[in-house]
C-alpha cells in the first residue's frame, strides 16, 4: 500500500497570538505527508527551489516519506507564504504570498509515485489536479482538496477536477461556496451527483463530517487548551485519514471509514498544538493511538432509550 | 419527578428564506417545555398579556405542561418579537421587541413549581434568575441560560446568577465573550471555577459540547436538510437535555448526562424543522426515540487501532 501526495512545499512565516515563526517548513503536501506516514508508505511529489535544504528534507525523510519526486528546480525559491492569525484561529490572514517554483509547476510522478494506490491532490490549480489524476490511472482511492481562490477563479475546471475522484475533502464554507447552497446537506449530495462517493466537510475546531451516498458520520473537534498555530490542520486531517485508509486496503468498509474521520481528527489536533510540523515530525504511533482512544472517550454514548412515559 | 422553567412566552413573528409567519406562540419557556414534556412532568413559569389565548395554552396542556403558574397580566400584552434570518440561519436578525407585561414580570411560584427537583432560568434578566433560583432551594439540579445583552449589561448579577447555579447553558461565542477567553476549554474551565459542575456550550448545527470537572462529550448535529426557523433550537435542546436528566432522577452519571446530550440534540433538530412550536407540539416520543438512535448510528466508531508498523 502506498500513498502519493501532490502539492506544495513552502516555507511559511506565521504570527498568531502565541508567537510567531519565519521560514518554518510548510506546505500542503509536507502536513498532509507527516500525518499519513503514522499509517502507510508515503511519496511526495511538488518543487522547491534552491534555498530548499537538507534540513527540511530530512524532516521528510526521518518520518520515512519517499522524497525522490521532490523536483529541486536551479534557481528557483521554494513557496512562500506569511500569514497571520488573530483570537479566532479559524481564519487564516494573507500578508504574503511568493509562488516562486510553484508558479511554472508540471508535475511529473516516477513510476513509483504512479502506482500508489491511493492519491491526494492537494490544495493546486484545479488543471494540474486533473493532470496528476490522468497519470494515475490504477489508483484505487483518489481525493483532492482546493480552496476558495479556485473556486472563484476556476470553478468549471475544478468541478472537471472533482468529477474525477472518489472523495473531496473542503471546508464547510467552501463546499457551500462551490455548489451555491447554504444547506451543508444538500451541498454534499449536489458535489456526490458529480461523480464523488464521499465528501468529508471539514469544520476547524467543530470537527469533520463525512457524507456517503447513504450515510453520515461526524466527530467534533478535540477540546484542546493549547493551539498555537492552525496552518496545515487540514491536511494533517487529510493525511490521517486517507493514510489510514490506505493501509486498510481494498474497499474501505464503513468501520474502516469511521476510524479514518478519527485518525485525521487525531492528527488535525496535534498539528495544531506547535508552530508548523514541529508537533507532528515529532510524534509518535503510540501518542496517536492514544489520542485516537481519548476522542472515542469522549464522543460515545449509549443509546437506550427509557420507557415513554 | 418535575421540571420547573421559568422565562418567556412569547408571540414571535419570523420571517426566513423558507417562509414567514405572524405571532406564533413562542418564547423560551414555551420551547423549553414542549421539548421536555417528553420526558417529564413540566412546571412553566412566566407572564402573559390579555392577548394570550385558550389557543395558546392548549398548545401547552395538550403536551401535558403544568400552565397554572403563567400569570396572565390584566390589560397586559404578551412579550413580542419580530425578527428574521438569512441564508445563514445561525443569525438571528431582531427587528423589534415589545416586552408587553415582561418589564414588571417579578416572578413568584407557587409551592409545586418551587418543590421541582429541577430547575431551568431560561434567558431572563440575571437578577430575577437569583430570585426564582432562591426560592427554589430543594432543586438538585439548576441550570442557566442566558444571552449577550446580560453579558453587556448585567455581567456581574449574572456571574453572581452563574455561582449558585449547577449547570449553565450558552451558545459557544457567549461563553467566550463572558469569560473573555478565546479557547472554549478554557472558557468553561473558568466558568466551572465561578460554580457550575457542568458547562454546555450550544453550537448551532455544529451540535453542542458537554464540560465536566473530569471529562468532556461532544455530539455534532444532526445533517438536516430541510431547516425552516431556528428559533428556539437553544430552549429545544436545554428541555431536552433538562428533561431527560430529571426523568433519571438522582445525580446523574455520566451515561445519563451523555444520553441527555443526545436527546437535547435531537430535540433541537425537531424544533428547526418547522416555524414555531409546530414540529415539536406535534411530535411523538416514537419520533424522538428513533432520531435518537439515528444520532447514535451516525457518531459511533470502533476505536481500535491497528499494530504500528
Amino acid at each position: 500500500m502506498a500513498v502519493t501526495v501532490v502539492g506544495s512545499i513552502a516555507f511559511d512565516s506565521v504570527r498568531t497570538p502565541f508567537g510567531e515563526r519565519e521560514r518554518m517548513l510548510g506546505g500542503s503536501a509536507v502536513h498532509f505527508s507527516l500525518a499519513a506516514s503514522f499509517f502507510s508508505e508515503v511519496r511526495v511529489v511538488g518543487p522547491v527551489g534552491e534555498d530548499f535544504g537538507d534540513e527540511q528534507l530530512a524532516v521528510l525523510e526521518r518520518r520515512g516519506v519517499e522524497t525522490g519526486d521532490i523536483e529541486r528546480v536551479p534557481g528557483g525559491e521554494t513557496f512562500f507564504w506569511r500569514g497571520h492569525y488573530e483570537y479566532d484561529l479559524n481564519t487564516a490572514h494573507t500578508d504574503e504570498t511568493r509562488l516562486g517554483v510553484f508558479a511554472d509547476f508540471a508535475p511529473k510522478l516516477s513510476p513509483g509515485s504512479r502506482g500508489a494506490e491511493t492519491l491526494f491532490l492537494a490544495n493546486i490549480q484545479p488543471q494540474l489536479q486533473q493532470q496528476v489524476r490522468a497519470q494515475c490511472r490504477d489508483a484505487r482511492l483518489v481525493a483532492l482538496d482546493s480552496m476558495n481562490l479556485w473556486i472563484e477563479t476556476a470553478r468549471d475546471p475544478l468541478l472537471a477536477a472533482i468529477a474525477e475522484v472518489d472523495c473531496v475533502i473542503l471546508n464547510d464554507a467552501e463546499i457551500r461556496e462551490l455548489t451555491a447552497e447554504p444547506n451543508l446537506a444538500r451541498a454534499a449530495r449536489t458535489l456526490m451527483g458529480l461523480g464523488p462517493r464521499m465528501v468529508v466537510a471539514k469544520r476547524g475546531e467543530y470537527g469533520a463530517a463525512l457524507f456517503t451516498a447513504d450515510g453520515f458520520f461526524a466527530l467534533p473537534g478535540l477540546p484542546l487548551e493549547d493551539v498555537r498555530d492552525p496552518t496545515g490542520a487540514g491536511d494533517s486531517f487529510a493525511g490521517g485519514f486517507l493514510g489510514y485508509l490506505d493501509s486498510q486496503g481494498g474497499e474501505p468498509d464503513e468501520a474502516a471509514l469511521r476510524r479514518a474521520m478519527g485518525y485525521g481528527t487525531v492528527l488535525a489536533s496535534f498539528n495544531v498544538e506547535q508552530f508548523g510540523t514541529e508537533r507532528v515530525a515529532a510524534l509518535t504511533r503510540e501518542e496517536v493511538d492514544e489520542r485516537l482512544r481519548s476522542l472515542h472517550r469522549m464522543t460515545q454514548f449509549e443509546a437506550i432509550p427509557q420507557p415513554a412515559r
